[in-house]
């Protein structure tokens, strides 16, 4: 067993992207577990750590979760445009487009999928929950990128959530937070595209801008 | 302007640990900058980056603010034995006690506060709708700790929800998710204390335990 590569912390936030085209070959155990342990370091609501990491990867979980998907898509893909762009197409949209098709209709052939469970509390759903499951997800998958593994956090298990509680065995007192499916990418990583901090950052009032300094274009590049 | 840190990607979420005693020195808005957009970084759903980050630090929203969190406290102390331990106790949860107790008591000298906001959708909440905003807090928690900062995520702005949307202008349709104080750390950083990965994976199966191999005691060290 090998130890864990390094990877910036900065440069691994700025590369995670949304991976969905996987090669074939399978994720080692000992690599998961690395990335599943990092999970493990995040924060959870009074250190309570009220979670659990389900690996999947037999063929009636992926049964059960490859039409789900396909559902998912098919309900989404109408407010992209429609699922089936002009193969000269080459905007963002058309290869999203494609990409997700992709995706969805090999479902199944994913190496391996994570789910992540939280425990529920004795009332209704909050959204300070996620606080306590998702920065767990989000280490997950700054792991992956580290490892060279691509990733994407995914909610379409939902439309097969009682047949997936089922083939797992779930227990009833526990909630399906996410589930990532995880593979060696077709791809290269890069960097993520995001709107420009200015337009998300305040200061004291919410119509207050924070001031940030814009890259200075006459500055020399990082090495 | 410097450039950020370079710190290990695993390093950086083993040592990210909940910091709540802060040096009285500011915060550079640059530094500041350079983890509010990491938190961009991070996924959201459908991409949608439906979040807004606030920097806090004016004497009206600290004066807000700790009032909220000394009810917080006043709240949680008595299922941790009392806000009081002994002085001469030295034990986890008596150190834990005086740690939470001079938090809220100082809480209005924290150097900065940040406010994670996310957009409402039209519907009811449910737990993926924190998939959207937390994974941005950890980013940004994962950077601070790259630049030597503490922080530590927060909810006990829930008890004073409404002035703080007065006193900052939060519009109706926007949910609080998280509140992080920030500022130079009084003592070090160091590994979190979490349970063994093998009491928190499974494989297929909820009560199958995913092979996870125990660090080898005779190994020698990491160098």
């Amino acid at each position: 067993m090998t130890g864990p590569p390094s990877l910036d912390v900065y440069e691994a936030m700025r590369t995670t992207r949304a991976v969905r085209r996987f090669r074939p070959d399978p994720v080692p155990d000992d690599v998961l577990a690395r990335c599943l342990e990092a999970a493990s370091w995040a924060p959870s609501g009074s250190n309570r750590q009220a979670w659990r990491f389900v690996v999947l990867r037999s063929p009636e979980v992926r049964s059960v979760l490859g039409p789900a998907y396909r559902q998912g898509w098919a309900d989404m893909a109408p407010g992209y445009g429609g699922a089936d762009p002009d193969p000269a197409d080459t905007s963002p949209r058309a290869r999203l487009l494609r990409t997700m098709r992709h995706f969805v209709e090999h479902f199944e052939e994913v190496p391996v999928y994570v789910l992540f469970c939280v425990a529920a509390r004795e009332r209704e759903v909050q959204l300070a929950d996620g606080a306590s499951v998702y920065p767990g997800v989000q280490n997950f998958l700054l792991a992956c990128r580290a490892e060279g593994l691509g990733a994407v956090m995914t909610s379409w298990f939902l439309y097969a959530e009682r047949e997936l509680r089922d083939v797992v065995g779930i227990p009833a007192d526990w909630l399906l937070a996410a589930l990532v499916p995880v593979g060696w990418p077709v791809g290269g990583h890069g960097p993520v595209r995001r709107r420009p901090l200015a337009e998300l950052a305040s200061l004291d009032r919410w119509d207050n801008p924070f001031p940030v300094t814009p890259p200075d274009p006459s500055a020399p590049p990082d090495p």
